[in-house]
């Protein structure tokens, strides 16, 4: 074991963008003794051996929890109830037990009846993400410079809670900690409903009269490629997202809704000042990503230049 | 004069992006004998003398356009009716006179009228871009692989319409030729619709009561991030664009409004099946875009990895 290691065994429950990310980057930063992994699929099990970034794969999920001090599911937000009443019973005295769900209260709702009084429950949010997933999709750096939220619940014990914030600082994120219900409020505007309205989008697309798929695919530089990455991300998880943070998720849309109707009816009435002004606003709040380094500054055309070919075809 | 030059004079008008990546790309492939440029603002004309990539920068339009064989008015959509008014005495018999605008039939209705019937006029559309602007911020690349779609009117001199395809194809673009009104159509949904859309998500966000501006910048990795890029293009451009494709806009908005409206209902009735399948098939068009090349495979999240910090913080 490693003497940086912050915990003797982590467990992995799931193996997606996101688990495979944390086995990476503790993998690569020595944050564990052991990293036990296991996966609901039997192919991904048999992936994650291949790789061989977890010291052990194992069948079942009461196994990987078996005398690991740290246990992160790292499965769709749909599932973390089942799964926690699940190893409940297996989970060592003491244990910091831990996820990775894009909502929060829900996720504490589901697994916290089940958990004993005798392990720590300490929900997370890693803010990071790529439109892949499964397996081969995660990498050790996928957290540098992004934020994790730590969402622990009142009296939570505070040296588990510093110990998990520590691990998540090891994999390069900066830690923020807030309440359940302030969490899925915040993502419900900056990832919730941006993915709703990009799924969106790219189904109008696709459903139109009078343009073909084939036009839809050829004049997608115009903007429309940059919402088909994030409507590529995985079903499942979205799916159990927008299940799980209904009430914050319909608040968003509601004024999205508002602000979509003023700027409508400008274009309806040819009121080019009003687009003006509100065009010249939004350029602010990008300048403000750019400067805290969650973007960079460098212009994105969708693929890295293609070089010219001198010949003429003509 | 390069041997390969297909116009002994090229007079662009306007610098910006697009205007600068045609004289950077004409440059490096010697599509011009020489190629003159102009721009509205004095500082934007002092800039592209410092650049040098034109070979000559003049203080006005009817300067600029004399005895060019192709004339370029690469500015806001807006301000195509007035430059041809002001040009259209000064162009030289056969010339071709084109621009590049984000929306062709009202280029048509604001230019046709003023140009005389000794010049060829095919409008076109380099379907191109970053959100960056000014005249810094071309590049020789920038249509490379991409698509430059021709709007000729009925009865357009062929060989006029195969030259300008042809300088298209030198500069790396694909040369696709249609209607105005099918382009309007066509352009609405793969690029004013999701400019719209970002530029109203942007807003949304900013003006939320209980989350904050730091908030929103911080945990922008969500998804949040790519909106706020699409939303950060020249604001007199996409002004213009909206005022001149009105009722394509309007159209394309409904399709979405009615789609939006599916899946907020699947949302407030807890019907993860309808989501599920919604979100799975949106999939299937982001493949359609990588393998015709308009977009890349890797993933995206927002800048390169960092590297991670071997030392401990704990």
């Amino acid at each position: 074991m490693s003497e940086a290691a912050l915990f003797p065994r982590i467990a992995l429950i799931g193996f997606g963008l996101i688990g495979g990310s944390i086995a990476r980057g503790a993998k690569a930063q020595g944050l564990a003794g052991e990293i036990v992994a296991t996966a609901r699929s039997s192919a991904t099990r048999a992936r994650v051996r291949e790789l061989g970034i977890a010291d052990r794969v194992v069948e079942t999920n009461a196994e990987a929890v078996k005398d690991a001090d740290l246990v992160i599911l790292s499965i769709p937000v749909g599932a973390c109830g089942p799964v926690a009443e699940e190893i409940a019973p297996h989970l060592k005295r003491g244990a910091i037990v831990s996820d990775v769900g894009s909502v929060k209260s829900a996720v504490v709702r589901d697994m916290a009846p089940y958990l004993p009084d005798n392990v720590h429950f300490v929900p997370a949010h890693p803010v990071a993400g790529t439109e892949n997933s499964g397996p081969d999709s995660g990498f050790a750096e996928l957290f540098a410079n992004r934020w994790c939220i730590l969402t622990p619940p009142a009296g939570a014990d505070e040296a588990a809670v510093e110990k998990l914030a520590a691990f998540w600082r090891a994999l390069g994120a900066n830690v923020e900690t807030m309440t359940p219900e302030h969490h899925d409020l915040v993502l419900a505007v900056t990832s919730h409903l941006p993915h709703l309205i990009a799924y969106t989008i790219v189904s109008t697309a696709e459903e139109l009269e009078g343009v073909t798929r084939s036009e839809v695919l050829k004049f997608s530089a115009g903007g429309f490629r940059d919402f088909t990455r994030i409507a590529a991300s995985d079903p499942t998880m979205w799916r159990d997202v927008f299940l799980n943070n209904k009430d914050a998720v319909l608040e968003m849309l509601g004024e999205f809704q508002e602000d979509l109707s003023k700027l409508t009816r400008a274009i309806r009435r040819g009121d080019g000042e009003t687009l003006f002004d509100h065009f010249t606003r939004t350029r602010a709040i990008r300048r403000g990503i750019v400067d805290i380094g969650q973007d960079e500054a460098a212009a994105d055309f969708g693929r890295r230049p293609a070089p010219l070919n001198k010949a003429l075809s003509n």
